[in-house]
């Protein structure tokens, strides 16, 4: 049996840790050989693959990246997509398909299977841990790690200057990051796409804090949106992640709080190394438990399904389970965190 | 209303960030007084205070250790032990006791619970993650964390030098760390407590690692046995936090795979290192979150309670459900992922 | 005797090291006392005092920041500055000052000392390195770590999705943490202040990166400048550490290169990132034995003299010499490592 | 032109480094071809090569270990081995050979150069930072990074529950990595090879710290030894790095502590995780500069000479130099640390 894999959309680390602990468990327990797709869906769209056996993948579990390269390519917008992918997976003798991606990906693997007969396996990734059916994705660990640390670093200048710092993390739908980020390195305001904020609200948590006699670090997700609408971000373009770029809330909040408050204040906007770099231990331990089963799914030609963690276990659920609405922040978690503001 | 708090057994991090949430949510939404017993249940059987508000917990979020002083103290072990603490209690006005141990320490609060009137909440600890009724508990995250680094850092040497390397890991009873680390540092064999090993097993894997030509990393847990009972432990002595000292198993089975396989075999014991420093994001959320959780029993009156983890919950559980008996790694899990064995 | 110290300008990580050592080294075995300053000179012009002994400086060698607080304020544009200070230091009985600082802190420090009879030593603070008469200042190796690490980052998701990806990193007037970060974490160019950038020759050397199929990385010093005076900066104001704020030369390039070679381009702005948090093991080393030098030339009554590092060595120079011209990049070395730009 | 490198002794975070910028420059600027040999002098010596070109040093600057491999083979000890030498070099045409290692890599090629026209060029490695002659070596500060950071996570555990904690570091001859780590981690006591300690003094140390109520963390260089000879180690056996294997001085001296002061003391001995794994910033420079300065000594024909570091300057100097004498710590210097004893 020969089975495909693909990587689709933004990079997140853990990909290569689920490519590998796919084709170990496939060569040395099932005997599959498999062909690897370059470029997310490009790849099966214009025959472009990638040698993927036991030597490919040696070495590449601590390595963030995707040793099968991403695109954002839509089949679905592409004339006779579909045609031509099943003309590759034919070809190539492809029996089933690893699909490794987001909404996006997972959407179409999710048609793939349903409505064209594609014997598709989906594995859930997102950097922002906004995918449902699944407790958590991996990389996400490892991107609030990566902001924690930076905020651990502002506090001391944030204390020897009596300054206000703000971070922009990553979020663009879902404050999963600046929630957990923020949290865990001691934000005195956290904002997040859930719930438009009111930047008087923000000047008050500032200034209390300053009375206490500490400078606040405000932790506010690229997605998050001011209550009154007075905010006129001059360059919202997405990059091709699907993030905002440079000059975005992060910026603009800064100069508001500077202006009202009076106090200086300065962004950081942490941006793409939040997801570059080596996986964290908790996030290879997820990426290779989703890899061990996603080919199980594909032994027990049980498709159309895609692996999650429920609490400590590996699951399967239907992939078009994970597409159909977005996984956001419960109102209660956030007022749960809320105690710390301020 | 007058809250008691006390952290038993060995440090783990995060114990910092489950004080800190609990006096800040305590005092702000809840108007409590705290009062904070030293080193475990050595302080309501000594009348050993420490001062516990707001200005106590600045800062500490990051910082490992506790910030109340830890031991092993048992009071059912000490003349009117129990009597004693209730005098303590009765004397400083303290109506209820929070109390953030492993086995031992929740051991007592559900008896002086369930028992003896004495109005007590838990916190589960334990860096080993084998405690019951909780998916994970803070500080396990850190110490694989730490694992998962140094094994990392051994890769490079077993590789330029072509010989095997042992490492050691915490884990007395339960392989949890041995398992995580031993996963995410792509090592090739991993010992755990659960199940006895086969040393000529390990040296067949080991020489067949060395024949894909590349160099084995073995992780054995503290607790880990050999099959045939041929292994004699000079120091067997355990140490204070119930671990066992140096010139343990993992020595032991490098002296005997360069015996027997004729590689040059190494060992490394990570000790105390794995339990201090700074908690990780993750334990930090964890952590906090069971501190904001553990105050709501108190409000509730909710006694005899401990908070523990379910997927991404957190809920309660009698103290006692924690204490009944030892999470040890499920032995399909362990088969899972020995795929990457050898 | 009365020995007071003050830390002026910018934090940097190491800051508390030297003030740790002064204290430990000038109560234990010279039997001094000390009095800490508050707010660098606005300390001894205002008589705003921190207590400074044994126990002040506990704990204190791993944390980032300064305990003493900083300010940029300058007394020699105060009206009676140099008067009020040296009421203060009589009032107090302050008989030597220890000064912590750059450029302006320095300058301040050599005219009360040459000119004003005011018994000053001084301690060269620079997270740039860009001061004369030392080899290095504490800070500059943590700033370069920290730089280095998300450049690693960066590289894989440069290479997943074939993207050039910019790093803007502190260097107003010198390029050395450009330099030393880009050579460590394998930039493919790298631009500092001292030479004027051609925008062509950067496009040039991106293209030719994609060529041989991997991804460019550009890290550029924030006070790097294109040769053609092209550059409109919209934002240019300085913030108090002396550093231009976002939407800088990073945003500026990135735009031009997409724009100009049709790749995709993006920017990461480090900040303040980069100077928080706990000094390096170098850092902490420099700033310990700078510290127990400067209290040296207090007893050896050598004022007017800052200590610097030659080789492994520290040695004493004129406080004038490290303020008389900035130490800026050697064109042979930059030339020397462009052997790896394209 | 064809130029030889190898890589002996003991592995170093750093060596990767140093090929990458021998081959970038060599074949950009000069246009030389490579032989990689395998294993250090075993390559020459059985004729044993790997392939060295651009495209084989692509992404190996952040990766431990040497792709060349490394032994401690020593040709003056196998039968006609500079015999073999020559003949290997002559078949292949290689023209020049740059070897990489310590002492003992360096005599060789010292005696090669000088006593037998073998054309070499010395790039020097130790990671103990104890070869005369340079400033430093690389590798050093990553060994001396990994230490501090154990010992700032071992200090929470010490004063959590008040013991002694003992780390054992490497520095079998010099003392280096004990007093930088030591000194950077804030340790109570560091003890070195340099000067035999007394266990008497120790222990007052230990039991001073406390009376102050610290916790001591003791650091201790491999090679350091009693005064009074009382010391007995069961297993002084050299592993191959030449190291002595566990069960060392640490051990030893925390069972004495124990003993003598009745505090409970416990070892980490930190052994190959200091010398694995991804180089610091500054190691990967300062390779940088040896390798790009080493294969300019090809160019200018400058033989029988080795690169150094002295002040911020790579300068050149008779291989001889470097293993004519061993670099240890200054007694000066461990006077000047000594203030932080006790």
């Amino acid at each position: 049996m020969r089975v495909g894999v693909l990587t689709g959309g933004g990079d997140c680390p853990g990909l290569n840790a689920v490519i590998r602990a796919i084709v170990r468990k496939g060569v040395q327990e099932y005997g599959y050989d498999f062909t690897g797709f370059r470029d997310g869906w490009r790849g099966p769209l214009e025959n472009s693959t990638v040698r993927l056996d036991i030597p490919a993948v040696r070495g590449i579990l601590p390595r963030g990246g995707t040793i099968l390269g991403s695109s954002r390519t839509n089949p679905l917008k592409v004339a006779d997509g579909i045609g031509r992918i099943k003309r590759t997976l034919g070809e190539l003798e492809v029996e089933a398909l690893i699909t490794i991606g987001g909404e996006d990906t997972l959407g179409v693997a999710s048609r793939l299977s349903d409505e064209h007969g594609v014997p598709c396996v989906g594995v859930p990734k997102t950097i922002d841990n906004d995918l449902s059916a699944t407790d958590y994705t991996f990389g996400f660990d490892t991107a609030v790690g990566i902001a924690t640390e930076a905020i651990d670093r502002l506090h001391t200048t944030a204390e020897s200057h009596m300054r206000v710092l703000v971070v922009e993390v990553m979020g663009r739908h879902a404050g999963w990051i600046a929630l957990h980020s923020g949290l865990a390195g001691g934000a005195n305001v956290i904002l997040i796409p859930e719930q438009r904020f009111d930047v008087e609200q923000v000047c008050t948590w500032v200034t209390s804090r300053f009375r206490a006699s500490y400078a606040p670090i405000v932790v506010v997700a690229e997605g998050a949106m001011p209550k009154d609408g007075d905010m006129v971000l001059k360059d919202q373009s997405l990059d091709s992640f699907g993030h905002v770029r440079l000059s975005g809330v992060g910026e603009w909040l800064a100069k508001e709080v500077e202006k009202r408050t009076g106090n200086e204040a300065r962004t950081t906007v942490l941006g793409h190394v939040q997801r570059g770099g080596t996986p964290s231990a908790f996030d290879r331990w997820l990426a290779t438990r989703f890899g061990l089963h996603a080919i199980d799914c594909v032994r027990d030609r049980d498709f159309g399904r895609m692996v999650a963690l429920r609490g400590t276990d590996i699951v399967r659920v239907p992939i078009a389970d994970a597409t159909s609405r977005l996984k956001t922040v419960d109102p209660a978690l956030y007022e749960e965190v809320g105690v710390f503001f301020g």
